[in-house]
């Protein structure tokens, strides 16, 4: 590969550039979850559209039933063909007061370690994982004039919405979306210098609660004592969640739970993944969830029940004796191996409505949900990719299981039959979906050279 | 008494532009918990200041620890004297998109039963309330050119606050507050068409628990199953404020509560006081709270709890898997009898700690309380105020506990040494601290002739 020195080159030099390209797509404000964003979205398909078409993909912006996806090609008659999949989307930045600067202002800022970091919304979840990607592809292009594989780019605006309109945008579009495999950039790295690729991922199932008592607020001066209080409702119905040594109370919620292999569980055991160096960093110290296990186990291989957000009454300065009318939250289960996000949203519901009284409602509002992903171990990409790595790090990566969900991954498989290598530079301490989230510039620079890097070992693999 | 009736008829005739004053009070919108509004608390101080001093009397605007407060001087040698109280600040408004139009933008408008009803915040608790004794001493003087009785009026900013910096207030202008008797128009009418004179409140004890697990908000995706979840230990803690008997959980809550008498249980029970009667008209048919007790008790003789907030995680439209970092609520405590908020202090901060993970931390916030407070039955003003209300009204008023607090009326006693007559109008459909707070044209018009009534009946017995 006496080409791919050139490319590694180019992506140093031109470093300063790259920054500034993903900090123009960072200050797009591209919330999915909030309709009043739906506008900045647009604009940031638009941003991207213009990006991959200068770099010679033919590009189009297309509508889902949701946000729109942009969809590129750059085909390479006889070459291996991969298909690139990110989300040009944000999570939301609320509590704003805690962001030290401005979510969608991106800067350089030194961390404790003294290197440098992108700071911005979407630093690292996921647009400045994307640009990793399409940064190789540009530096490809400038040093040879083309890509080594063929690449088709799918980028869309609503995974942090649950991927809503993209699988039945998949489904109409399979044609297009022929590849041999399928890559994505939004997972994390095991620390910071050795490198990943996740195999299994968990599933998600999200809801929200509100239950309603009386049918104004009241002053609690009159009514206290005497009056239903949908916060004491939420509240009962929340700490029933959990029972008394962390397990998920629903019913039947562990059918299709399996254990995890015992040789899996002693190589887990040989990682050192401790509570303090796991929950140190965010301030813990003791893992909450089933008594007995592994904390490794807690978050890669056992499902998991959080409320994500609770809100009633009177949450201004100061006091107010009021009993609210309505109290409501967000509640969310992360699924593994064959739990039914289907299933679970019956039992949901059942568990909810049982523990209202007769005389209050409440509404139960499902979200898309998805199923648990695991991903053969023995794909020959995974092998490729990982030797490129490799290369670019120093050491071997590991596989490992992730506790987040990216839901289209089975949707990939599932209608295009096709695997997915998930490979990403993020980092634990990145902050994704919290205030002042970043990603490592050490991420962005060598994440594209990793890139560079398994497209060249790719197309070695395709001719080999 | 020959003067009342020109003094009724002017109150009559007058209406309209008594509205109009009212209107423009209402219009201030002096919400006293919130530090954002402290200048229309102060703009609301110097309106009445300023009608205060067109109706002759001596007034002046003085400062306390928060909010000022209106004190308006008209003496008469030899004459019985009134100390009148009541405040012009206001609750809240929150949550704004339940108001029918703007809370500060008072309006006429027709209730179910054709009714004319005055809305906005503070309509009834108690901009029209305090106007309905305003509106009597003007007519007054309007007809006789001076008031029955010496009348000292004060009116404070902060008694949605729990009265902050007013008992200093008082203790340190003892010799100015003089007064036979104190008057407050802060309370509520037994039904449409029966008056009612209160005469004992419940106490309040209101905190806020603030609960912080990890130091930032995280993924539920990477840390759900293994990082405490704030959310999650304060619905704990909420769930075990009360037992499944309905009664408040926290050791010793109940020493210091008497049983009512049997006598006065029996009064009670021939009131008709049925739960559709008071649960209905919001909504709700089975009363909450201690098991095997009238719902009247629960609501007047008996101490309660109310979460009045709740706020925690992502709270917006959508999803979002975030897990918190704290999470918060305010609760309250309605206490009767002998039961001493700095002793419930002590007892609810340790049965918050006992909840709070080692792991976790807590603040607990506790804003002021007040004693619960019994008048006594024998007071003479009590049975004159009786007669001129039943002139007024044509029924006999009946004598009641209230639910809410009025700390105040205490620290006239403690510091003050005099009794009050809480008299108002209010009716327990005024949704006040709620959105689309009301008060009925009528409780405006005939509280104001009930006042007018009144001081002359004070001035009677003060001849006798």
């Amino acid at each position: 590969m006496a080409a791919l020195d050139p490319v590694l080159n180019d992506i140093d030099r031109d470093l300063d550039n790259a920054l500034e390209r993903l900090f123009a797509f960072l200050r797009i404000p591209s919330i999915s979850t909030d309709p009043a964003y739906a506008p900045h979205c647009r604009e940031a398909a638009a941003w991207l559209a213009g990006t991959l078409t200068a770099l010679g993909f033919e590009t189009s912006v297309e509508e889902t039933s949701l946000h729109p996806v942009v969809l590129a090609h750059a085909p390479k008659p006889g070459a291996p063909h991969v298909l690139f999949y990110g989300h040009y989307d944000v999570q939301p930045v609320d509590p704003l007061d805690l962001w030290e600067t401005s979510p969608f202002e991106p800067r350089l800022a030194a961390g404790p370690d003294g290197a440098q970091r992108i700071v911005a919304r979407g630093a690292s979840d996921d647009k400045g994982q994307v640009m990793t990607f399409v940064e190789a592809c540009r530096a490809w292009k400038a040093m040879t004039g083309e890509l080594p594989c063929g690449v088709t780019i799918l980028i869309e605006g609503a995974e942090e919405n649950g991927s809503q309109g993209l699988p039945e945008w998949v489904a109409a579009n399979r044609e297009r979306l022929g590849a041999d495999i399928v890559l994505v950039c939004d997972t994390s790295m095991w620390d910071g210098t050795t490198p990943a690729i996740t195999t299994s991922l968990r599933g998600l199932a999200y809801f929200e609660v509100k239950v309603t008592c009386a049918d104004r607020d009241l002053h609690s001066g009159f009514f206290g004592g005497a009056a239903a209080n949908p916060i004491h409702v939420l509240s009962r119905l929340i700490a029933d969640l959990h029972d008394a040594e962390g397990r998920v109370a629903l019913p039947g919620f562990y059918e299709g739970v399996r254990e995890t292999p015992p040789a899996i569980l002693d190589q887990w055991r040989g990682l050192g993944f401790t509570a303090e160096k796991f929950l140190g960093p965010i301030g813990l110290k003791e893992p909450v969830g089933e008594r007995g296990r592994m904390l490794i186990e807690m978050i890669q291989s056992r499902p998991a029940c959080d409320v994500n957000g609770i809100i009633g009454g009177y949450t201004g300065e100061g006091t107010k004796t009021v009993i609210a009318s309505q109290a409501s939250a967000k509640v969310s289960f992360r699924l593994v191996d064959d739990q039914d996000p289907e299933v679970l949203a019956r039992t949901f519901e059942a568990f909810v409505r049982e523990r209202i009284p007769a005389d209050c409602s409440v509404e139960v509002i499902c979200y898309k949900g998805s199923r648990a992903i695991a991903l053969p171990f023995d794909m020959p990409e995974l092998a490729t990719a990982s030797a490129a790595l490799q290369d670019e790090w120093g050491g071997a990566p590991v596989t490992i299981g992730a506790g987040g969900s990216i839901p289209i991954v089975g949707d990939f498989k599932r209608l295009l039959d096709r695997n997915t290598l998930l490979i990403g530079f993020g980092l634990d301490d990145d902050r994704i979906h919290s205030p002042n989230e970043k990603y490592d510039l050490r991420s962005f620079h060598k994440g594209t050279r990793s890139w560079a890097r398994i497209l060249a070992a790719l197309r070695r693999e395709g001719q080999g």
